[in-house]
């Protein structure tokens, strides 16, 4: 297994092929074994293959093409909505209507998106994570028709591959662990840190193509600019407060 | 690889055996193999193993003895310290000081987090998740001194298990997947979704242990109540607005 961990990359291309039921099963399966909050499992996984409902989400996720290409979308939500439920028709009075219960079915949907994901690839598929999940979780609300207490945070796109493309580089090992407690970083550890990230012959034509002295500027400017990002926190931040999880007394 | 997923039991029983470097490189590598958004990394990974500071973070969480047992304690949080440095040392001026900033990062360090958790298992360990890192952040913040823009969102205990638990019981597949679009729960669907759950002796000895009447009850009134999530999400809130992400313009 650890090498399916250690040959991960997102796959964007996909061929036509469907999925057929009995590995989309084994997936889901392994899934919900992953941990959850006291084994509450407060998520659900919206799983899409019909045209029509896959265009109105690819328009949300940016209209990248994968959406419409893959075969499979599966959207992670952190759910409360069921387990409210049990709790009333079980004469329990459910207080999970706070920010810290957002979080922890949020926690819960993420470890179960990647037992997905993990899952998918060791059957030889290939997926991609969409961070706009987030950004439009509103939109993806209305189209999944997702009740108070369910909010989008994840989504993948799965199908078999049609491209294979390299590993993506990582930075160093020492430019994300800690030992004991955190050392910050000095301006040598950075330059250390990101030197091979920064001499990618990638990295070189992005800097051409782009116009800019440094990739970080294709951060800050380009990819995920300081604008973009206060308004996703706000729609965010109004989903939160819209399907019930800003109740914190 | 798929049996590791499926054979996934949470251990709170450890050997006091440590665990060798080599294997402990090879875990935090399968762990920065994990997608995160536009490659960015925002996340780091402390690793703790002296007694000292274990036991400081043992009384964070909770004081469960598998935090002073296993002989690795690992903490994930939500880092855009390392990305601002970077930023700031480019050039670049960043704008992720703000939610979707922080729940991105949150993302990419809880992927990361269950790779390293299926690569400590694929090595004959046993891992354990700590839900009480979110409700203790601000001490654990202070015991790792964690800087700003860095948030701890969960924990793993690891080490070779000294306990051999049964796979614990998850809901059946169709109460927690959709196709499509989400259909809600009808009394009907809550009775069949929870029906194994509820009839497991398991269930029926806890109901007679804390005297309640439904299992919902023990949940609401006992492991996760109102008051205590009320707390802990003003907690975290402001432990994200102190970290510096709560400038949502």
């Amino acid at each position: 297994m650890i090498e399916v961990l250690f040959q991960h990359k997102s796959i964007r291309k996909y061929k036509p092929d469907n999925i057929s039921d009995e590995i989309l099963n084994r997936i889901l399966l392994a899934g919900t074994r992953a941990s959850t909050t006291g084994n509450m499992q407060v998520y659900s996984i919206l799983v899409n293959r019909e045209k029509k409902l896959k265009e109105q989400l690819w328009a949300s996720h940016f209209k990248q093409n994968m959406v419409l290409e893959a075969p499979v979308l599966m959207t992670f939500c952190a759910d409360f909505n069921r387990f409210n439920k049990w709790c009333e028709y079980r004469k329990a009075s459910p207080g999970y209507d706070n920010f810290l219960s957002f979080f922890t079915a949020a926690i819960d949907a993420l470890l179960v998106a990647q037992n997905v994901a993990l899952a998918a690839e060791n059957e030889g598929l290939g997926i991609c994570y969409l961070g706009t999940t987030t950004y439009n979780a509103q939109q993806i609300i209305e189209q999944l028709k997702l009740p108070r207490f369910v909010v989008p945070v994840t989504a993948i796109t799965i199908g078999y591959p049609d491209e294979n493309p390299p590993l993506t580089d990582r930075l160093p090992l020492e430019g994300v662990i800690h030992y004991e407690t955190y050392k910050d970083y000095t301006k040598e550890d950075i330059d250390r840190i990101y030197a091979e990230k920064e001499s990618l012959q990638q990295t070189l034509d992005l800097l051409k193509i782009n116009k800019t002295e440094t990739l970080a500027q294709i951060f800050t400017d380009k990819r995920y600019t300081k604008k973009d990002n206060i308004a996703f926190s706000k729609t965010l931040l109004n989903v939160l407060e819209k399907q019930g999880f800003m109740n914190n007394g």
